[in-house]
This record gives C-alpha cells, sequence and structure tokens, in this order.
C-alpha cells in the first residue's frame, strides 16, 4: 500500500530536506575512509586533534556528579555560564554585559545562528552573505524563508603566484551597498573568517556598520574564532553604542576550549534581539546541554588565571607556521590567514595527472573536488575543496584553493607535510 | 536611530516568537521562587531528582578522556550508538533494526520531533494530536508552517469523584476520523502519555494504525517514557510490517537514563523516513552531544546486565505508589498511571479561599493556574496545571485537574506528602 503513487506522494519528504546534493563533507569522509593511503591524515573538518584543557576535562566530570547539571538546564542556559560569559566578554564590550538578558546559551554556535534567524527572518526577508561561506548558513537561513544575496570576498589578484596575508581577500563595498535593498534584515559577518582566515579590518567594520545603521540592517557576527588571531581583532558591536543595539555576537564554547562535539554555543547582544534568539532556540531545542555548560562556565572563570588564551592563540599560531612551511618548500602560495585554524592554499601549480580516474560525483564539481579527491587517494591527506562554499555561479573563483584546517597535533601536522611533498612531481614550475 | 519607528519595524522579531504568552514553566518557576515557603518542593517540570546510573556516569567520564568523543560527532550520531540502539531495540520490533539506516541522533527528543516535522510537513499540511498535549508540539508544528488538528482524549466521566486507571481516558474514534482530511500528513502519538500516564492499548493503537494506512498518514510516536510502564506496553511500529514503513519512534536517553539535561534522543525507523529525518537534523544543530552520546551507547549495551530496566521500572512504579497514598488519604481522586513518571490528580474538591490574591497573568488563566499557585505559596509545592496541554476552546476540560512529577528522591516524595496534607482543611467533603 505505501509503495502505490499516491502513497508515497503522501509520504514525500519536505522540500526543505529533498534531493539535496551530496555535501562536501560525507564526500571527503567517504573518500578518506576508502582511500589505500591508510590512516589518513584528516585535515578537512575542523575539529580538533586533541583535547580541551584538563581543567576544563575536570569540570565536566564534576559536572557530571551533581545531580542538576544532568538535568534540564533553563532554556537560556545555566546561569553560572551566562555569567561567565557576560564576565569573559564586558572588557571587549566596554561596558558591564547583563547576564540575564544580553547572553543566551544555544546547542553550539550553529543553532545560535539558526535561533537568530528563526526570531528575525520572515518568509521574503534578505538575508546577505560574504561568499565564500560557512555551508550550514545557507539552509540556516532557507529554513525560516529568508532569501540570501551574496557578496563576494574578492581573493588577491595574484593569489596563484604568491603567498599573502589573508587581508588580501577583500570586499568591493560598491558590491555590498548593490546588494541592499528595502527587503534586507540582517547580514552575515564572520570574523575571523572560514574558510579564508581574514580578520576584518576596524575601517571595514565600521563601513559595513556605517550601511547597517543607514539602512537599518541586523547585523550577526559569527565570532566562533574569537580567541584565535594573530592580528588585532576587532568585534563590530564594540566599535559603537548604536552598532551594540543592532548587533547579535555568536561565540562558541567547543571552538574556544577545543570540544567541538560538546555543542555548547552563546549569544550576546541588547535584550531586545537576545529575547528572541531565546524564545526561538526553547521551540528548536527547549534546551542545552547541561553538564557541559557547566564545565563550560569553569572554562571561562578559569581561563585567566591558566593563561589558557594567550597559550591556545600561541600554539595556533606556531601550527600554521609549522605547516605553511611545507607550500614555502613547495612554492605552493597560500593564504596567511589572521586567524581561525584554516589555511588556503593555492594549488593553480599542482597538475592533475591525465586521464587520472574520478568518481561521477568528483568528476561533476569543479577542479578543486578532485584535487581533494587526488590528494586523499594519491597523498592520504585529506581537505576540503572551498569551492562548497560558493555558489554555482561564482565556484570557478575557488578552484584552484584547498583548505587544510591546522588544528591537530604537531606530528600529525609532520605527516600531512611529509605526505605533501609527494606533490613535488605533479608541480610545473 | 535605532529608535525611530522604521527601524523598530526594521528590526521586529518574526511572528513565530513575537508575543507569545507567559508559558506555564516560567509562571511556576518564578512563583517557585517567590514562595514564603523554602526550599520548595517541584514537582513541576518532569527531571529527575537524582542522578544516572553509576555505569552511565562513569561512561561520561571515560568518554571526556578521549580525543574523538570531544569532538563533532557524525550528523546522524556516533556509530556506536547507533548500534547499541539497534541492538536493544531490535527485539521489540520483532526484526534486525539496520543502524546506519534506521537508527539516528537528535539533540534530545524534542529536536528529534522538530526534525521530523522539518523532514516532512510543508506549510499547510496538518497534523493531528491528541489533546491535551506536551506543550513543544504545537511550535515544532507549526514552525514548518504546519496546521494542528487537535483530537480529544476524554476524561473519565467520574474523574472528580473517583481513582480509576489512566486507561480510562479514552478516544472518540469517529472524532479521531472526522479529523483527517485530505491534508493530513501526520498524526502524533505519546504513549505512555504526558501528562495523562495513559499508555494506548493495543487495541486502540491498531484502530489509529489502521485509519493512518487507510488515508495514508505518517506516525510520529513519541514513546519517549518507552522503560516506564505498567501495564503491557504496545509499539505502534511493532503491529505489523506496513505500520513499520509508516511510523517514526521517538526516545530520549535522558529519560531513559535519568539525565534530561544530556540531549540526547534518537528516531527509529525505515530508511525513506530516517533519511530526512536526519537531514533536517544536520541543517538545524548539525550534530549532538559527542560524549553524552558514548555515555548512552554504554548505558543501552550495559543496562540489561546491570538490570537497569527492571529497577528502573520497579523503583517508579513505587515512587508512584508512595506518592498518590496521600491522595488516598484525602480521597482526592486521582488518575492512576499506567506508564511514565506523572500523576494526574483531580482537585476539585479543594475548595480556593474566596478572596485570595493571585496576580493577573495567573487570575486570568483556568482554575488550575491559580490553584497551582496557592499550592506553590501556601504549601511550598510545585505542579503544573495541565490546561498548559490544552487549547484555549478546551482547556475548561482540565481546570480540576493538576500535574505531579514523581520522579524524585523519596524523601521529597515524603515532603511533598506531607505538605500537602494541609490541604485537608480546604476540601469539603
Amino acid at each position: 500500500m505505501a509503495s502505490s503513487p499516491r502513497m508515497e506522494e503522501k509520504f514525500a519528504p519536505a522540500k526543505r530536506v529533498a534531493g539535496q546534493k551530496q555535501d562536501v563533507w560525507s564526500i571527503v569522509n567517504e573518500a578518506a575512509a576508502a582511500s589505500p593511503v591508510q590512516p589518513i591524515v584528516n585535515m578537512g573538518q575542523g575539529f580538533y586533534g586533541y583535547n580541551p584543557p584538563q581543567f576544563v576535562l575536570d569540570a565536566a566530570k564534576s559536572a557530571l556528579d551533581r545531580v542538576e547539571c544532568n538535568q534540564y538546564s533553563p532554556t537560556k542556559g545555566r546561569p553560572r555560564l551566562k555569567k561567565a560569559i557576560a564576565d569573559a566578554y564586558s572588557p571587549f564590550f566596554g561596558r558591564k554585559l547583563d547576564p540575564e538578558s544580553e547572553v543566551t546559551i544555544t546547542t553550539g554556535a550553529n543553532e545560535g545562528m539558526l535561533s537568530a534567524f528563526m526570531g528575525f527572518i520572515e518568509p521574503g526577508d534578505e538575508v546577505i552573505i560574504f561568499e565564500p561561506f560557512f555551508d550550514q548558513y545557507l539552509s540556516n537561513i532557507e529554513m525560516p524563508g529568508g532569501t540570501i544575496k551574496y557578496v563576494p570576498l574578492h581573493p588577491p589578484h595574484d593569489g596563484g603566484t604568491r603567498t599573502s596575508s589573508a587581508a588580501n581577500w577583500s570586499i568591493d563595498f560598491a558590491e555590498l551597498e548593490a546588494a541592499i535593498t528595502a527587503k534586507t534584515k540582517m547580514i552575515v559577518l564572520n570574523s575571523p573568517h572560514n574558510p579564508v582566515g581574514k580578520v576584518f579590518s576596524k575601517s571595514e567594520l565600521m563601513r559595513i556598520g556605517d550601511l547597517c545603521l543607514k539602512h537599518g540592517i541586523l547585523i550577526l557576527s559569527d565570532e566562533v574564532y574569537d580567541r584565535l588571531y594573530y592580528v588585532p581583532f576587532t568585534r563590530i558591536a564594540a566599535l559603537s553604542p548604536e552598532l551594540a543595539q543592532i548587533t547579535l555576537t555568536v561565540g562558541s564554547a567547543g571552538k574556544n576550549f577545543y570540544c567541538t562535539g560538546w555543542r555548547v554555543g552563546y549569544l550576546i547582544g541588547p535584550p531586545q534581539l537576545i529575547r528572541y534568539v531565546a524564545a526561538a532556540h526553547t521551540r528548536i531545542c527547549y534546551s542545552s546541554v547541561s553538564p557541559l555548560q557547566e564545565a563550560a562556565a569553569v572554562g571561562f572563570e578559569q581561563a585567566d588565571a591558566h593563561r589558557f588564551w594567550d597559550s591556545s592563540v600561541r600554539e595556533m599560531e606556531a601550527k600554521v607556521a609549522r605547516f605553511c612551511h611545507v607550500f614555502d618548500e613547495l612554492h605552493i602560495p597560500y593564504s596567511r590567514p589572521e586567524g581561525g585554524y584554516f589555511v588556503l592554499a593555492n594549488l593553480a601549480k599542482v597538475k592533475l595527472p591525465d586521464r587520472y580516474h574520478f568518481p561521477d560525483h568528483v568528476s561533476h564539481r569543479p577542479r578543486d573536488f578532485r584535487m581533494a579527491w587526488f590528494l586523499i587517494m594519491e597523498l592520504g591527506v585529506a581537505a576540503i575543496p572551498p569551492s562548497e562554499f560558493y555558489t554555482p555561479e561564482r565556484e570557478k573563483v575557488a578552484e584552484d584553493w584547498m583548505r587544510f584546517a591546522v588544528c591537530k597535533e604537531d606530528a600529525v601536522l609532520e605527516t600531512a607535510k611529509e605526505r605533501l611533498r609527494g606533490l613535488r612531481r605533479y608541480i610545473e614550475e
């Protein structure tokens, strides 16, 4: 009965989930599992290759012994975590944040951003995002019925021949202003940027902020890599009281404390915005994971005493330098990240062998997908083809680039480097 | 600038979160905090008053020491947990469940149900739910644009004068069939039922299932209390291969293992349904909390060896009996639960004092809200007024009832009983 045409129609999935093309994560993970080179060095997904700091792990274990930490937390988050975040961020924002009305906890930054879109986007509203973009933004904006307007982050014109700072990925402000219409409700910023590694400069943020104030546009600032920056880092919400009133800042305990699987995110903003993010979050997840919220609270409370933030940024900067050395050796240019833990290398010089066999789901994608496949199968190094972070119209822009996540043990980075040296014979100088 | 009328409109929240009335949980929690009787005995929200079993806590702590358990889990869940659930449930479903295609992990059962609605409901589709209903169903169905059709669970006609089984809350099948239209996409079942405590009988489920097969309606069976039943428990998906093909069964590790704050839920169903639940979940939360998934896996793997399920049901049944004794003493009738951990008592006999002062947000609600306020303020016992689980049109049906959660330490139940004995002077026999 269930197989008659009428029944199939009755049981059809909603359009929002039907007929999606295979996403980059499953393509890369499946290829990695099938590679003849094992174990693969996985520099694809941005998970850490090491554990959270011991004081945070200990706090999680302690929380597990406490009855109330194993039960529902309040929907807006555990009071201790909200206070710890308010205390940790008040200095950055230049004013005392109110933990009850200006901070709300979400199930990871991802669900936090969805909650922001669900809280403010009505069908037909437009949301501006820069391209390349973190791929989850798209479905999260479309779920409440939003329409996405893309504004390019232009790669450095000499990106294929010369290593330079990720700062050289640039905004054309005329293009940005042209994307604004009467329906524009929100703009999504991401600094430090994934996958580019750019930290938006104060002057860039001022210009973006001025446009948002002029046109009445909410700012959703994805700052999940906010403790990993190698140049001065500016928060747009901190630039002026007016910008603070229209900005939701998104953070991630998972990114901050090396535990991407803990699903503890947070949003900071003015009460009249936070209220509706929290209301949406309540309807999506009800509440977030309780014992790990408590551990994150201890993380924020004790990080300074453990000099954790300092060592975190120093260690990651060293990993970036350690890894990028192999590209210097190979004369492969890359964007030197200003923040975060991704390196975009430009592999234009690497020639894929003629008649190399690629499976259909890869051969029909831009060159970077074929390159990623080749790196996995021939060298045993997994990385992410960044054209996934582009619309089909502009995906060619990214086809020479490749995203490597360096948040891995140094020994793993050394193995990756040794394997990548195998590229030498495919490079035409 | 942000305060001009045009700006306020620009920054307005989405309708789906704007202007909601205050929910029962915040009313009860705020009243509890303000009660002169402290500490309050909180039998309101269904969180456990004690910890998960030690073998599950130990597993969580071990998982925290493992790098991969602190990082992103696969979006559909950790393989070990999917396998443990498939193994644990295969006997109930009378066939070998495939962990890869027939099980998916969600961020609590709540987000699991939202994922099911997001996976299948298009704007205009109708979803049938029984009334009273768990309040989160409403926003979760409305988020993807679904329309809700309510079918009453009729209380026992002598519920105000006589204690009887929760089985006596009954379905009028003519009413159920009348609620079905060409637009009906899904029906939500909940057994054991919150707040009624009814375990739907096999014959009731057969009749519901027949209607669903006849009309092509998906079944979303919320079985989060599936390990707490005191009469024979039937799973609708297990009734026939045809029903298995159209049913999504929802479970909760948080309810199963006494850790409602862990946010580990799961859905079991045929591959053609699970696929789209998982796709929606990926777009909502990306992945779920990793170390606590691992602990839940150990829970399912080792529960039988620890005789955990047996002791779980025996202990909860004893708590129900222990607590209900006070209503027997007071000649207050109640519905004897067949499953779960809620007791619905009928307080029709309890007379609220004339001229007692109730705040506005309570006095404008049905009598059970005033009664809940009174119990908190005068006796120091918090419970949930069940008219919250009704539409305004039918909320009077519930105004004499009160929901008490008995998943608390025995000593707490004894304190509650002692306090509730204070009702005697408000009872007119």
